[in-house]
């Protein structure tokens, strides 16, 4: 027989992240959610009340309730119980977003970048300074930030805060968590850019309220976040959902990975700007930014050159087998596409979404819904502060012996 | 904020399936592992007790326990309390397992089948004959059994009881639970064989205390199951998993769902025979049984015949590539083979296995563990027998009030 499954959480935990996702909730709204006993969530609230977490306020009266007298007593989370501030550092620009403690966006900022320089100090500092960036205007101090939560893309291990590979940074095996953590001096969590947009999503997107769906992110490189069953899954060993890794073709194209084959070398930026100086003919022109290459390749593509449609069609086409192979492992009801190139519209042009849905197993039921979701990053930011007030949460609210399985 | 995920189980059902998990287990390790009151624990137990559902014994003295006394009580499940049968579907035999419920095997048939012959009258026939040919040793009767679980190849929607498809049916879309429910006067639960043969690694076998695992099947199509947080994983939909049909290769080898590129259209028997003719020089010799001019293939292919080397050769890459691909977006400990089609090695040779690590991405770790399981179909029919326990059981130990989520 199977080990039962344990949930891992207190329910006093329970209790808490049932207000957070409520706003404001009367006590008796929150033992019929959990289906404990109010005498539990009487006593439960009191020590999150003592600890100065949660406060009480008028509960909202329910439409229909005429009645005067007192309003109704609801439990809300005291904003001001503690803050989290979330970094997303990329190729193209450096974000941040400050959480209070109910998980309002109080602070933010962005500072363009060019982190593919591969210069670690470089990239460390201008993390700092985006952190004070966000910091000033608010009026907090670092001191008043319970937890870091920082997000690149790459390979990022986030139980052990080690970084394995990342473009953005030459060295392998680097312990991202602990320098950063050294650096500023206050607690430190790290993971994956992709898996933290996808929290962002579940936690104030399209995802809220959705058990399983998977968020696909189209940068310098290709990434998944998947949420199953209302968690962000990881994979078993912590490293998961390399969607841009996947292999499409066998012995193809090379990709920046090593291996060859890989989605990411069929859909990716340097994937599109090694073909193209083919395509425009600008092989003697000498080496030129691949930024401005694409660009061009894109203008070529819009104005009719058959060579650099070609290479974004194909592009397209491999897109969607990706895609389709998700939704033949997933079958997830939601697929959210975001990420700084979707601006290139060929990535969810109609064919796109056409051809991935002919590659997608025929059960006679609709394909799942796609959304485009062109946010900033200031959303992926958003996410790293959400896992960083987690983190924080799970501290201040603490273990208890009363845990529930 | 994300909704809280609610368990579902009530405490008397963890209760329950803690005991049966253990065998055998005094009650003050059910409330340490279940972090729960001795109070509630024995509350619970004597409701489970009065129903007839467990039974006291005496517990297993621990090492070093010398003392003489009583002997401390246990509970454990009474197996005569009820009993399932689960029966695999396939095209090369259909099989049959009897538990109690404490989940014990106590009955077992197989017959040989030739269902690809697409008579679905005679397949069900021969459903309900090797159910009756397990009955009839045990002493049981049909209406001794609470729930029958059936399992069989193809897109089954375990909750609607729909198969949208399966090779072994040739219409589409068949109530197939309504149809076999009325056909025996017994409750019927159908699944995905390759969903059933994982709950059997789970409940049985290698999966036992694993939280996230793989099990890829190889019969006469390409099956897969995942198990992710000690749970079996049916996609967000239902019909998920269908490693066979995720696309390795854009624009490639027809496959019998009518699609092009899928990993079975490179894996499976019938992928392999359509090549055999040509590399054996057979085609004027007309059509011959498949299975025969596999077995004729695979013998070439050891004599040294390179073209047919080659046909097993291509299989076992793609088959790596499918692997490889589970692993990057998954990342689990254990991937499982089984299937009737691991008799031909070269589906597990070195080189595969090779080519699958070189394909997966590197991160510094070690690939997970691959284990050859080449249990027969009875480990498959005692999958879908612990799918069919489990119905029963939810149904015996029932909802309850006091459900902690």
């Amino acid at each position: 027989m199977p080990a039962a499954p344990v949930s891992g959480r207190t329910l006093k935990q329970q209790v808490f992240e049932c207000v957070r996702a409520a706003g404001t909730i009367p006590r008796v709204d929150v033992a019929r959610q959990l289906a404990i006993s109010p005498g539990s969530v009487t006593a439960l609230t009191a020590e999150l009340i003592e600890a100065g977490l949660l406060r009480e306020s008028d509960a909202p009266r329910r439409e229909g309730d005429a009645s005067r007298g007192r309003p109704p007593v609801a439990l809300g989370i005291r904003p001001e119980a503690g803050f989290a501030v979330g970094i997303k550092l990329s190729d193209h620009a450096h974000s941040a977003v400050i959480l209070d403690f109910a998980g309002n966006r109080i602070g933010q900022a962005s500072v363009r970048s060019d982190a593919l320089q591969h210069d670690f100090d470089k990239l460390i500092a201008a993390a700092e300074a985006v952190l004070y960036d966000a910091l000033r205007p608010s009026g907090l101090t670092l001191s008043d930030i319970r937890v870091v939560g920082l997000c690149l893309p790459g390979f990022v291990d986030h139980e052990s805060g080690m970084v394995p590979w990342s473009p953005l940074i030459r060295e392998r095996d680097l312990p991202l968590r602990a320098i950063f953590q050294d650096r500023i001096g206050r607690p430190v969590t790290i993971d994956n850019d992709a898996n933290m947009v996808t929290l962002a999503e579940l936690w104030f997107g399209a995802g809220r309220g959705l058990s399983d769906f998977a968020s696909v992110t189209i940068e310098h490189g290709v990434g998944m976040g998947l949420v199953l069953n209302h968690r962000l899954y990881r994979g078993a060993r912590g490293l998961g959902t390399e969607l841009g890794h996947t292999k499409v073709q066998l012995d193809g194209a090379l990709c920046r990975c090593g291996q060859r084959g890989c989605l990411e070398a069929y859909v990716a930026d340097y994937a599109l700007v090694r073909e193209a100086s083919t395509a425009l003919n600008w092989g003697n022109r000498g080496l030129t930014d691949p930024h401005v290459l694409l660009e061009s390749l894109y203008d070529h593509a819009k104005a009719g050159n058959e060579a650099a449609r070609a290479i974004f069609h194909r592009a397209g086409r491999y897109l969607a087998l990706g895609l389709a192979n998700i939704v033949n492992v997933f079958d997830p009801s939601l697929i959210l596409l975001s990420g700084e190139r979707l601006r290139y519209d060929y990535l969810y042009a109609e064919e796109v979404l056409t051809e991935m849905s002919n590659l997608t197993l025929q059960t006679g039921r609709p394909p799942p819904k796609i959304e485009i979701h062109a946010w900033g990053d200031l959303l992926w930011a958003q996410g790293a502060a959400a896992l960083a007030l987690e983190q924080a949460t799970n501290v201040a609210v603490g273990a208890d012996a009363a845990s529930a399985a």
